[in-house]
């Protein structure tokens, strides 16, 4: 695969979320662990609107595992804040993949139709993760998965 | 099995925590479904103490899944408590377990000799499971782990 | 309050989720407490639809912790599956509320339109709350907040 | 505060936990934004030992909430495993905190007695953070808990 074959970062997928009463904590405000868990949740729906349900990935042999992350918290979402998490590939080769995500606070926003770069932006991360088969190993998409890797390809382009 | 081979309920066993800032809620206090997290730590180290550690019984491929759960909730824990997670056996056969639990505040006492009893009473609960095997099929423990529940029966009596 | 004034259990209303990565466990199924946690989540929906904000009631100083929960587990819910959680009004006075539940797998019915009783059920359940003030001390709702007691006593006829 | 009174990073402190089956996820590992919780007991525990009970600081007024935080997942740790969290103290200012982490498998060692760098690496991170006051304003905690700087500068001396 060519360096340029995908234009990264790709654009913004937004899934929206209610801050559950179990993720708040004592402060008051979302604990932050819990961003992780809704990066995930946000990436899943956008690899799911590109066509590829993470499920499937797994059923077949493949998993993404997270390898780093990072996150900044700018501004705590509360219980029952209606939230956006955006988010977006950063980087994508046969070996692995990194997004980005933005959450933001969407009350009063329209749903459905919050673009991105709407709301108070509460928290920003990256996640990086390598392609690994069943045994933890890791292993290049494009040969244990050529079919998924071309359409993933040509999804991102 | 003779139905009298074991007396139960056996005795109490108890298991140490401390509340993490990750449990407790917006209201200042454990989220309620944190205590079913502790008893199964509970039932774990009660195990572990009868010479059974779970992992090993899930690596000869035998789940003990929960069927039933209950749980009456009378004071809060909150945040950084010294919890006593107290549990034993009310029912076992081939088939099936059966747990109690009383969660206990034990600030104030000495860590390691707090008896059954002793603390201020914060939940109490049950809990009911099968044995299954790796299909999630319910199986005889003393057919397919014959020494285990040997060595349990023994435990327990 | 007359005990006939509201008729209970009240009618079913869904909500629905998709069982988050973080929410599986090593069985891979869904971790019991998880449920807990669903329960609120549709409670939570059930109130605002019938128009009251369960966080509104907090910031005027009316809490609803649980006091009891059940749970009955008849099959496991996984990753990714689309799940309703279904939840009544069993019991309401001015002192407690009462909720009944059924979590459902929606996969393949209509997202929106999955009636009561539709999918597979995974799991049953109750809880029980009382009106506590901000010391948690119990009060009595219609004294509190007379008109959202008079409000909710009416959504629910 | 001269930048030199104290001199970081600190020393190294070391937190025993046992993975609890709740923190496991479908891939048959701990779910990533678990160690995110287990930073938050590690340091506590820190401050603890340096004689802070951070529930003090917040029933004072003064919170430490995180403001970023970065992970890097070498190895997964696994059901039942035995955790050694170590953290030490990376900056220390009246305005600010951050700290170092390595988390670490210790099964087979001496629980009480893992020296820092015994033990499988697991997960390295990092986590920033602002001493703020209730109304999450930030706050200089040398004017509101003049006492409490001036022991926890000693302490880390």
């Amino acid at each position: 695969m060519r360096k340029n074959a995908v234009a990264l970062p790709g654009s913004w997928h937004g899934t929206p979320l209610r801050v559950r009463y179990q993720e708040t904590d004592g402060m008051g405000v979302v604990y932050h662990s819990n961003y992780l868990n809704w990066f995930e949740v946000a990436r899943t729906e956008m690899l799911r609107e590109l066509g590829f349900a993470y499920r499937m990935l797994e059923e077949q042999g493949v998993m993404l595992p997270v390898t780093a992350a990072e996150l900044q918290y700018k501004s705590p979402a509360r219980y029952d804040d209606q939230i956006r998490v955006y988010t977006r590939v950063s980087a994508f080769s046969p070996l692995r993949m990194a997004f980005e995500y933005e959450v933001r606070r969407s009350d009063g926003l329209d749903g459905e139709e919050a673009p991105a770069g709407s709301g108070d932006l509460l928290v920003t991360g990256k996640t990086e993760h390598v392609w690994v088969d069943r045994t933890w190993k890791p292993c290049r998409l494009e040969r244990v998965l050529p079919e998924q890797f071309a359409a993933l390809t040509e999804a991102l382009r």
